[in-house]
């Protein structure tokens, strides 16, 4: 863990940005599915740090990039970051009652609801990049291609069962179930802003990416036993309990600090090659790898 | 039901096509991500009559195009079906046991793992338009955006939400119902043929397929009294069991006969605005009204 305990600096302008957005979303649903829209917005509502949107904002602001125009894709990657957390959480899977520090969508909805809410913010993920996003449609092919080989089996949903069939047996299965579950949505949130905004060659903007989805994770693992539970706003110590593989488990507490460290200097090094203004993109790589939640 | 217990004839050589088509789909996962792969697969490949991929090849045939050329749209429908399916079988919903003459697939495998594959298969029916649906790019992303409204909060999601919620009291509110469950997701499948095969104005399509979009919902309700399990593949009486709102709790099975019959005309007319040889969209509505599964 830092030394350090202030918060590291966030870029507030584009958090509030994506706050904005989210609120006022209308996925102009009929009056008899209300109830399912409210326990879709109760769970993408909650707040936290927008990691993903704001990697696409800030992603977009290096390149000169307008930022309302990324929005609508910006949003879409929290929306899926919300579906994927609200399936996580279901009784089958880690039963989970805590979350941004508020109840979980099942138990406050149901799993019924909770099912369905996930499903639709999916789907609606979807339907905003489809249906909102401006550019040319090349661009938007790119970035909705990219959204959906980050959920599938190669991506996301691949990862997530891995860590349901406790698959991480250590080293590298750790490292290829993390790249999925939490990794690659981290990668397409950087690589969307990138080719939303015009770049030829988004393989340097998905190194610097993939690094920082492998920082997240291994702070998470940390934060998992060494964080605090108000400030996480989700449960701690459910890796343990579920007698999980992580990065901590594997390799210790203070070997996995050290990881991080080398990981955030790997990080900043692939940040350098990006062209531009990466002022924003640096503050996130800082935060997720200082951050105390 | 109808008299004639023949079962009426069906587009065997479109069947074919999107079995082949399913069975040789390949989701290129990671060797530690099979088991999930073979879970969407179990349920992927139960079987059934393709109504929705069939849809779409129907569609493009009746407009010259070449087969090959949608199979990867038309399967994806398929996908999401089955994606459905799953879900809605879950103990947390339907609580249903039996699926196309199979155990279900949380029964198989467990309820964690069914949760994910239903969200794996709905992820990879976008990788599937996306990635491989060739056109133009103005055609694939009115396709892949068509699904994407389809399976939202205003489509299948939505319709699932009022199912679990019971929120259908009669009448309007189970059109609505029916028309978001299962209606939108055959209307998809009528317009992305449409739209891929060149198809300037897709309004008359999606008039003819939300048309038989209700007619399958009558046939449905009316299966679900009339109907013999072992045909159907799927438990009989749930709706009864579970006290839900049908076309045959409202109407009574004769007069849900009558309105089947009402909308299978309606349909007939609407398919005869249609350009091209139609006779296998036909073939398609006469078996939704004659089906005995």
């Amino acid at each position: 863990m830092p030394a350090d305990h202030q918060e590291p600096w966030y870029p507030a302008d584009l958090l509030a940005l994506v706050e904005g957005y989210l609120e006022g979303l209308d996925f102009g649903a009929d009056r008899r599915a209300a109830p399912l829209v409210e326990a879709m917005r109760y769970s993408l509502l909650a707040g936290g740090k927008r990691i993903r949107p704001v990697l696409t904002l800030a992603t977009a602001r290096s390149r000169g990039a307008d930022l309302q125009s990324v929005l609508p894709t910006a949003a879409a990657l929290e929306l899926i970051h919300t579906y994927s957390l609200i399936h996580d959480d279901l009784p089958a899977i880690d039963d989970d009652t805590l979350r941004r520090g508020r109840a979980t969508c099942h138990v406050v909805y149901g799993e019924d609801v909770a099912i369905l809410a996930g499903d639709g913010l999916f789907a609606e993920a979807f339907g905003l990049v489809l249906g909102r996003q401006s550019g040319d449609a090349g661009c938007v092919l790119a970035a909705v291609t990219e959204i959906a080989r980050a959920t599938g089996v190669r991506g996301m949903v691949g990862g997530q069962y891995m860590d349901v069939a406790g698959l991480a047996a250590g080293g590298d299965d750790l490292t290829t179930l993390h790249t999925l579950k939490t990794g690659r949505l981290i990668e397409a949130a950087v690589v969307c802003g990138a080719v939303l905004s015009g770049a030829a060659d988004a393989a340097p903007y998905r190194a610097f990416a993939a690094e920082l989805g492998l920082l997240f994770q291994i702070v998470d693992d940390i934060l998992d036993v060494a964080g605090d539970e108000t400030e996480l706003g989700k449960s701690v110590g459910k890796d343990v309990a579920q007698d999980k593989v992580t990065y901590v488990s594997c390799y210790g507490l203070e070997r996995a600090a050290s990881l991080a460290a080398e990981s955030a200097d790997r990080a900043r090094t692939l940040l350098r090659k990006l062209p531009g203004d990466t002022s924003d993109l640096a503050a996130v790589t800082d935060y997720v790898h200082r951050r105390r939640h």
